[in-house]
């Protein structure tokens, strides 16, 4: 990936004139099934310019409690898009949504002018808080279907939707349909060091350019961070041995008397009852972790070996009963509580 | 009223010399426990000027479900005030929630810098989406606690606060305890045309006043509807008969099979399964009626009489199958909902 | 006035039932050439409702130096409207400018997709911070033509429209010719207490009564101050005493050696070298004056008679060395200049 | 610089673990003789995060006309930092405003809590739209100090400050004495594919780095553009040879029959009657130019050698009568125009 990096043809993005940008864009548009595609320098901005472009003034949105645009950008999705969160239960099963529950949400305002007026549905798949958990294309399709009889956008954070389309055995685009827009990070899972991609129609694109602009995020010889990208667009069917290596991850942690869940996806929630003291033992077994949902978030990824693993097990060692035994009435998958 | 008001004297209140404004402002802040207090020409102006003081850029709020601040002012909450909201599901029965749901929501995000802060908690008192459901002084000063425990500012939407007062047989700064800003309305249940009171410090009410300015709140000779408001201030005591009222409404639909609340203060909140019909034939009937968390809000006020309550009763009739009868395991009050 | 108020039917207009302030807005609508219009309780939230409507993120626009949306609102244009502010220079007399600066301002930005994008022209008539200035019908025409041939909207704040209609003999609509948008002010030189109206066409109507909510000026028995509002309309013919008491206020200023300005409608401005002292001596004597574009600014209105402009002459009183001599290179009309 | 980048150390620097980010931020602190600094992946995304910390809603800010904050960042100054902004007059020559004016604009406004506050001053050097033209120290102090009697906060565009240091033989600190914040470019002259920083305070960068992840400019591995960064600062003595470049192309241009300035740093601008046709005419010739104030932008930068100066003269040669010839009263250098 370096070297790819270091022979990179370059231009000057701001003026659309790189060509090794560009080749990524238009790959990952074809990936997700959409007509154009633009770099961002991080997934934030992604999600921020699909909602900036979808929502006006006060305009409330829906998304499954937990998710990224409402616990993780910093009220941006409020401030700054303009949007009103609305937080949907995950009764369809951790990380999704149902689509009666969209419509119920979706309905009408009680007042003939001054009811708020719910526009937009973010999806996001992975669900990142929820413990990397995937929505299937059916089920995809049967929500994004009511959002569109409510005449709902719809928008899908796909930061790790490659590790669903890999634990799913689909394309990615079996994923997107039906979405006005998508959101795809090269850095994180993939290993590319900086940028996301976020895709939809032309007309979306020209003003998410404008949006990108406004934030801060056009770049000058953006073709080094891109080669990047695509070198990493390379790597996403060996995803399915980081999902391999999170089950083994999971089931020895269980074994010692973890509670962690059962991974979908590269993701592994351990429920604990001291959260901090939990992190801090970890991170002084050279195992590095941060909290989400509650609980602590481990994750494999390209880096990591089986042997890794091993270590990573034997130096976590056993449960003991003072720093991270849970009480058993508490659920290990807690989505949208901090 | 319209005597007093014919009568006001009166000043330029955007240069702040109306002395009949002054009177009521300060008036108003003696009856709230506040030092000092603002008119606006709306309790949605004085929730919006309380919100934009107390929060920062993406800052998250927490609000019982169904709140005005949530559903009823288009959003302003969000891309206004610049707040995230954080709906509190009522866990301490209708429209209140309890002290360690106010912890547990306000607890620390997750990262060092990027997590969402938490600043501000808005309750409602009386709760309107949830039925005019009151919320007692020790319940609010436990809940007040919380969020002082937590550091959290609070602001009251009191816009029905008289209605709790008389309720509960206690002085109005009996339920404003610890706040830091209230709002309270003069018209509806008091009847004056036009205006609401905003309360806090003097160094709140110095920026509330230049908030004003910008949303365009700030009015000449204010004193004409000042003086409206000074009447409607006597009226407080009253509203005992509005209640009393309410409550013998709800009881006569219930005879007529009606599934209706038991109010609390003023409004009575109608269950039923054809929300638009339901509304229609009310307004046939003569009975002027609005949606409220999905189901139909009736209100009693100064200009009704215990004849009018009859004659409604009369007009509405019983229940038929058809239009009205609501399924048996759908709760009556469902505030959040809409 | 004051009986009318008394007297007025009302409703609710929050759920627009307010017969009178229905006829208000029907009547100011038809007087300005408008489909429809909107009561706010302030000229700046109509202007603010008029920017909001307007403008995109960022658009820019255009205005005459000195402008109330660019010197008076307290940058709402900016931060709430999201437009980026152009002052244009006075370059067709104090207060106007020429349709060739429009045309020059408007002109595309540099660059494909990050450039300004110029959207709208807010005209003022007449120009208060140039001293009440009037524009003629022809002079908005040209200037009209200039902005639409850029493709431009044009708001026009006509706060003091009525004064220029007076001024000039010809119907207000005369110098409507051509907007989108225009408030008028009831308040102020016409003496009702509260209010102004913003006119347009329905689409506009439709979308600022939102926006009018959104900011909290929705009011609910508006009709007692709408009805204020209709005896104020009966007043714009006796404006022309104001004009004429303005010209013998200043003139007589200028007879004790103050470099008053000559005034076209109900303002006149003093420039001064000693401005906070100056209006200091003036509070003392007895006449209310406000700085304005680094001058005095004095205002006649309805309240006022030709006595009482004798005894404020008689009372100001002769400029004396120390305190009001003006450097002579100094113009006394200096708009938008603070 | 691409085998920098190939080798480079990184880290999540998200999380602000990335050595290299670190090492590049540090550097420029020390260069700019800040505190610390925060990198970000463009200019307008560090000016419009140092916009973001110092206004407050609906703040005035000073800039010199013409600046890029005002005419090239999309209006966020305005929508999205708040800001009101202020256009000065270059007074103290092209790109410069002289203290004074910044006195005059700063002075407070007329009432006492309805006028705009002006809270910031945003400087530029080497002023862009002006030429590339230098503030030399002395004239920095002098309008540091101007705003900071009036109590301004200041901030520096200093997206090509290394240009104005090395035409003046001063280090970059002597021209950042007394600014609160100052941005610098590491892309652009100094030749780094990506990438700015902005520098300031302990308690700025802390905040900015809040502000950062909100635009969602936070990356992961930075260190690979870090790498270039670091590169880049090697080169900042080698700018003389791109001014020198640009003296000759100007001269070069002039003998041609151009109407070419006399550039201070390595910016040549062009006046010409027919813009567009000039720019097709040098892009037909090989010679990338851009529109800027109203003329044709020359650069030089590192990739250029004395012969492709040579070539670029021999390929546009003379000017002739219809495309290029413009109007004699037509100043060469309009700042603040497009």
């Amino acid at each position: 990936m370096r070297a790819a990096m270091a022979a990179a043809e370059v231009g000057d993005d701001v003026l659309d004139r790189d060509p090794t940008m560009r080749e990524l864009e238009l790959r990952v548009a074809g990936l997700l099934g959409a007509t154009d595609a633009l770099w961002t320098p991080s997934g934030s901005m992604g999600n921020l310019i699909a909602l900036m472009h979808h929502l006006g003034r006060g305009d409330a949105f829906l998304a499954p409690a937990g998710a990224h645009v409402l616990d993780s950008e910093l009220g941006t999705a409020a401030w700054l898009a303009g949007g009103m969160p609305r937080p949907l239960a995950h009764d369809a099963g951790p990380g999704k949504v149902t689509p009666s529950a969209v419509r119920r949400a979706a309905a009408g305002g009680d007042a003939p002018y001054h009811a708020l007026r719910t526009t937009l549905l973010c999806l996001e798949n992975t669900h990142n808080a929820a413990g990397g958990t995937v929505t299937e294309p059916d089920e995809h399709a049967g929500v994004v279907a009511a959002a569109r009889g409510a005449k709902l956008k719809v928008h899908l954070d796909g930061a790790r939707l490659w590790h669903a389309a890999v634990a799913l055995g689909v394309p990615p685009a079996a994923l997107t349909v039906g979405v006005d827009t998508v959101q795809v990070c090269l850095s994180k899972g993939l290993g590319a060091p900086i940028g996301s991609v976020v895709a939809g129609s032309s007309e979306f694109v020209a003003d998410a350019r404008r949006l990108r602009k406004m934030l801060g995020g056009g770049v000058r010889q953006g073709g080094v961070v891109a080669a990047a990208g695509l070198v990493a667009l390379d790597r996403i069917d060996r995803l399915h041995e980081d999902h391999e290596r999170a089950r083994t991850l999971a089931a020895g942690l269980r074994e010692r008397g973890w509670q962690a869940s059962v991974p979908q996806t590269n993701i592994v929630l351990v429920a604990v009852a001291d959260l901090a003291g939990t992190l801090q033992r970890f991170e002084a077994a050279g195992v590095r972790a941060v909290p989400m949902s509650g609980q602590v978030r481990l994750m494999t990824h390209a880096d990591l070996t089986d042997a890794d693993i091993a270590t990573a097990l034997h130096r976590i060692g056993p449960i003991d009963d003072t720093a991270g035994r849970v009480d058993g009435r508490r659920s290990p998958v807690r989505p949208g509580r901090r």
